[in-house]
């Protein structure tokens, strides 16, 4: 059974408490806004998707059985609300942009005279539901793509070893993941043979998170240290590499936790596959090359420190870039849940289908 | 000033007590036999020579100030001791070669009826104080050897940037280290821009003991994570990786800590040269190549733990291998304390050092 971070049903919801991974599983009950601000503000939920979720839907929870003189108060509630949801961490642009969104549709709705009271609320109320549908849905899309493109490489019946980076799973996303639903999906049919995840210094997300994962749902996996990726692909014969992103550029590039560069020179060197997988929200057409991207430099105290535990020399100077570049060229598809692409024909089926879907719209 | 672990003179030995460090430095004295056994037992010096060493001068101190009735007492007493020593840590070869090597010594002077009490006692304290010495002055050569190579292929004036693996210094050697004494050489050449270190994992010992020695000798200097190799060379032009060895087979196959095989690769990736610094002793012609190697799995709990903190998911497998093998065509060159020879050549310039050794020894 794959780990559900995020469950709600029919106004209740219950959120796993990241704060506690990984040696306790305990799931808080979200009763309301002012449950889900502290959530969010104390980071028992973490994640872009997963912020802007949680956040909404503690506001569906909210107002579930709330009953409304009008239809003006009822979006006076709901603007005041998600403010100061989006207040629970300023720089986390998913939950500002979901607030946006849902104030734009209860304006519209609430100025609209042919919509009732009740009307208005069941609407809302399916739009924050259908963000965490939606964000499922097209993992599990992108996870059924990465599955057809790997397999269909390999000889039919042989299962494959597959290698991922940092933590991309429903501890990342709002459930099944990227890069982890592509592995979940290919063990789903019985296809994988183990799955290799490595430590992700220096925040762990690997160790603490994604081997979390694997050992939940119970996948043939083994951890292994950042270091030991090219002993790995001499000694355990690994198919294929599959990482999340972070942003891809029009040409390809792909920003990604630190050491998803280096894992792809190591494929490379190899002849192992490289895949990216990424929802569609993540490729940035704007964006021209690797080259335009600023990578953030993270405090030393993340290398020298675990915790309170010093593990370092004192005194000595740390480089922690957060994240590096993945050249086009050392990318052998980009996973979506739309298909999977080549670098070099990115820019043209992304271009392709968003007029595809504009074209839709109108008809 | 380069860091001393290993401090003798005239009797009196003080080593730095390796159980404390990074946090504290704090050299303790070692009295006699029974203060050496305590220190290897206890892991207060660590490293295979190291520990030789230290055994051995500890019965050096032990017998300075002591009066012997006669040369049969003398050989009974060294050779009591040094079993005892030897049981501090029964797997520590070194120990034991060193102990053998003093044992047959003492027996043979005692037996040769030229030779005096006194002049038994001498020759025994020369040995061991020549072990100490000549571990260093040979680590000086590679070290001069090294970064001779280095600068021949850089414009003179021209300043460097070095990364290395591990630990390979004055804590790992009797003083000054292998590849550490490459980089040390360099800098007193006033040419060394920056060392970079990464941490090791799982053991952490570019983290805690490296960073402390490059800290302590006041090196530009700077810690990396073992992910982040590939991006160090893509946005800080490194000139160089230079890496120890546990051994090096006749084709010049080197096995080293896990994470120097991946080195090689990105280095390589990135046009960077990569030496091997390591004495003739580690060089074996026995071994033909790198694959004849045994590589050693080593407990998950390096892995899962630092200290008593775990710091990845319960119930995770883990793979841990100890070392792994660079193949030859991957190294620039092994840099050794008789010269740096290309990987192809080493078998039969190490067999015409040999010759020539042995004939000089002849004459």
């Amino acid at each position: 059974m794959t780990l559900e971070a995020i469950i709600y049903e029919n106004g209740k919801l219950k959120i796993l408490d990241q704060l506690l991974l990984p040696s306790v599983s305990k799931y808080i009950t979200i009763e309301g806004v002012k449950d889900g601000w502290n959530a969010i503000n104390k980071m028992q939920v973490r994640g872009a998707p997963a912020i802007a979720i949680v956040g909404s839907l503690s506001l569906a929870v909210e107002i579930y059985n709330e009953n409304f003189d009008s239809k003006q108060s009822f979006k006076q509630e709901i603007e005041n609300k998600l403010n100061y949801l989006v207040s629970a961490r300023p720089t986390a642009v998913n939950m500002k942009i979901a607030a946006d969104d849902l104030t734009s549709l209860v304006r519209e709705l609430a100025n609209d005279e042919a919509v009732t009271l009740h009307e208005l609320k069941s609407s809302f109320l399916k739009s924050a539901e259908r963000m965490l549908a939606k964000d499922i849905s097209d993992n599990k899309a992108i996870g059924k793509c990465g599955a057809d493109e790997i397999l269909s490489n390999v000889p039919a019946d042989c299962a494959i070893k597959i290698l991922t980076h940092c933590n991309t799973g429903s501890l990342a996303t709002a459930g099944y993941g990227t890069a982890l639903g592509v592995i979940r999906s290919v063990h789903e049919r019985s296809r994988l043979e183990h799955v290799y995840c490595t430590e992700t210094r220096p925040y762990n997300q690997g160790a603490r998170l994604t081997a979390y994962e694997l050992v939940h749902d119970k996948l043939p996996a083994t951890l292994i240290c950042d270091n030991m990726v090219a002993s790995l692909f001499k000694h355990r014969c690994v198919s294929a590499v599959v990482v999340g992103a972070d942003r891809v550029a029009a040409n390809g590039d792909t920003a990604n936790k630190i050491g998803t560069y280096q894992m792809a020179v190591v494929a490379k060197h190899h002849g192992a596959s490289f895949y990216v997988a990424a929802p569609l929200t993540s490729i940035d057409l704007t964006i021209t090359s690797g080259g335009c991207i600023t990578i953030e430099e993270r405090p030393e105290r993340e290398m020298t420190h675990i915790g309170e535990l010093r593990i370092a020399a004192p005194g000595i100077a740390c480089w922690n870039p957060a994240f590096d570049v993945t050249p086009a060229d050392l990318i052998t598809g980009i996973i979506t849940e739309k298909g999977v692409f080549k670098p070099k024909e990115l820019k043209d089926k992304i271009t392709e289908l968003a007029a595809t879907e504009k074209k839709n719209e109108i008809l």
